[in-house]
């Protein structure tokens, strides 16, 4: 698997990406909802690519995509790489599907070498990673690994089509009739798991670095949908002390809840962060002239540290009982998810970070938000990353990656899956 | 006119109000767009109850109904009464149609007493007072007075429909053909204004007093379709000095003119008020898992008192300055709308004071919200209003009123009325 080898292969899965971008294109930027038309084109790609470099492309009855090279049996402990096919609304076309396409170049060039042909290297095309389809993240992984069964979650209902998750899977003809059915991975299939993802932060800009090798994902803590009770009123005939005011609640919330990180950040710590990102008054009974009986927001914390969290989640809940008392409102945040703070493994950590080093890629050691390869290691398996490098983060339309700091993320990649699965270090 | 029988006329109204709200019910609550269906309904109803009680009902060109006793020229001076006939989306039956049944039933109790019979009364049933529909208030009587002109507001589009002004009056008819018109009426038609409105505060509930008398209509200053633009961005991997947050920096604002707010009330000042009524984020692009990129608003700043408004007023700049420089985002405020605060005529307040106290109706003075009342004052009308107590506010479905303290309202109207239309004070 030499640079060369490597190098071509991310010319074809660079095509294979922008072909994928087009066709999930909905302005501004891409869609792929999770088990919807979209995802699904984008596995069918990742399926066809494979085939077409001769490798094996096997669908496990969750609709993840699994690729082998050939002659691997799919029940082989593997080196796995690879990371998710879905995307937020309206989002760029590099958050998951780079690391899907990466481990596929990864793969291409492997079967192409003598020396890796035959090895035990897998790339899995998760599904529903992000967590605005089902107000919960890493479905696909979670299927998979066996960490959620379908009984447990295949009511959760999307939140664009008003469909179950079962209802999707069923429409997309998962499990596949007549189809050899990828295995459940557990640790006994996944050796190793080394997801390449875009950076999604401004970081390795701001310090001119192509990789950063992650050290942990961020835990969070979240409640997708929470209400702020309050009562509607008429803008200028209620005085201060009679109101109930529904966005004046949800604001300062919001901005204690800036407080709290601006205090941690002035300590020194770097790693808390929180976000409203969704903060509305009620379309239908909302005026300039009404005080706002209601609002319906987001609140999402997350933190490498558990104990930052569970500070964060503590601080929220005073905040809460402080602004009802003082503005007469009542919250309901809803139900709860997220999940704890994942460590990765430090030895692949090392090795990763050695062997960008030794192939003269600058890097940093760094913190990294929710990603699949949390699910691994809360399946038991030790697991990586690499972040590459892009601009205007993810999450939004001019998500944007170089072809170059994509190119230097496989080769990182490639190189660490070689030294696991070919040199069994 | 005789106590009893206004008091049976009012029994009379209260079934014209209760018949009107069932029409125009919209759960929860009613709806009667400007120069929509439901409206227009109202006023059918209006005029319908006018002809039936002998008087005569005429439309100006722009839908307003005028009601005079039978035999009045309507180019005659007269002293007018009168309120709304719309409301805002989801709102209450009593904001504005209670000051037009109050005017009915003090027509019709004036019709069967001889001794007012034929004098100049005038009720006026005014299209369109409510800011929702089309971002301005009033617009009815602006019209009615030759405030404002088509040509000047006939393009305005209403917001629930997307059609504008223009539109709506000719799917109505207005003007109608083969009808007499009523004039337009100015400062020689009109001697004077008294307008009957529900208080839509809590401040008679608070005293136990059932008749407020206005001093002053609070002016205001309105941003209906304010923005504030930042970037959308991962929640979890941009740091905070990365962030453009359009929610921290719209709640900001919000708090920032609350406080404004709490430091007039501590130093005394009880006459300004402030709502940010309307607080979205983009439906389509926002996410619990996005820094929220844009927010949508409203600002509403209301004082009696002109110097409060300009001093709010100038606030909201500074701080938007401020927050701009500090969160990394743009306002852009939009249209600015409003009206001046308006003293009422000091000799016509003392009138209907005197006339309540003297029927034995506990009463207070207090300024009040934006009325039609005020365009009368622009137009250089001696003006007065009546406020009536009622429960839970205004611009909501719970509004309510009580039948005995509307009947309070129409006794001090009716003789009011009566001292300035048959006893010339």
């Amino acid at each position: 698997m030499t640079d060369a080898h490597l190098d071509s292969c991310v010319t074809e899965v660079w095509q294979l990406l922008e072909q994928i971008g087009q066709d999930t294109a909905d302005s501004p930027g891409i869609t792929r909802a999770a088990w919807s038309r979209n995802e699904e084109m984008a596995a069918e790609r990742v399926r066809a690519f494979a085939r077409r470099h001769g490798l094996q492309a096997l669908n496990d009855p969750f609709g993840n995509v699994h690729v082998l090279l050939p002659g691997v049996d799919p029940a082989t402990p593997c080196v796995t790489t690879g990371s998710h096919l879905d995307s937020v609304p309206h989002g760029g076309n590099y958050d998951g599907l780079a690391g899907v396409a990466a481990g596929l170049a990864v793969l291409a060039a492997a079967n192409a070498d003598p020396a890796s042909r035959g090895k035990s290297f897998r790339v899995v095309g998760l599904r529903c990673e992000e967590s605005p389809w089902f107000g919960v993240a890493y479905l696909g992984s979670r299927l998979m690994l066996g960490l959620s069964s379908l009984d447990e979650i295949g009511d959760l209902v999307r939140s664009d089509s008003g469909k179950s998750l079962r209802h999707h899977l069923e429409q997309l003809g998962y499990p596949r009739k007549g189809e050899t059915t990828a295995p459940r991975l557990d640790a006994k299939l996944v050796t190793s798991f080394l997801e390449l993802h875009i950076e999604q932060g401004p970081l390795l800009e701001a310090d001119v670095l192509p990789i950063g090798i992650a050290t942990a994902v961020r835990g969070n803590v979240r409640f997708p949908e929470a209400r702020c009770i309050g009562a509607y009123g008429h803008s200028a005939a209620l005085p201060r002390r009679f109101r109930q005011d529904a966005v004046l609640a949800v604001a300062e919330l919001a901005l204690g809840l800036d407080q709290f990180w601006k205090d941690r950040i002035a300590r020194g710590d770097e790693d808390f962060v929180m976000t409203v990102g969704k903060f509305s008054t009620d379309a239908e009974l909302h005026a300039m002239t009404k005080v706002a009986g209601e609002v319906t927001f987001s609140v999402n914390l997350g933190a490498a540290v558990k104990a930052s969290l569970d500070a964060a989640r503590i601080h929220l809940f005073d905040l809460i009982k402080k602004i009802e008392k003082a503005r007469g409102v009542t919250f309901e945040l809803g139900r709860e998810v997220g999940t704890p703070p994942t460590q990765l493994d430090e030895r692949l950590v090392a090795l990763v970070e050695d062997t960008a080093t030794t192939l003269g890629i600058a890097n940093r050691r760094m913190p990294t938000v929710g990603h699949d390869a949390a699910m691994f290691v809360k399946a038991g398996i030790p697991s990586a990353m690499v972040l590459v490098r892009n601009a205007h983060g993810s999450h939004n339309s001019n998500e944007a990656l170089e072809r170059q700091d994509f190119a230097a993320g496989v080769r990182v990649l490639g190189r660490a899956m070689h030294r696991l699965a070919v040199r069994g270090e």
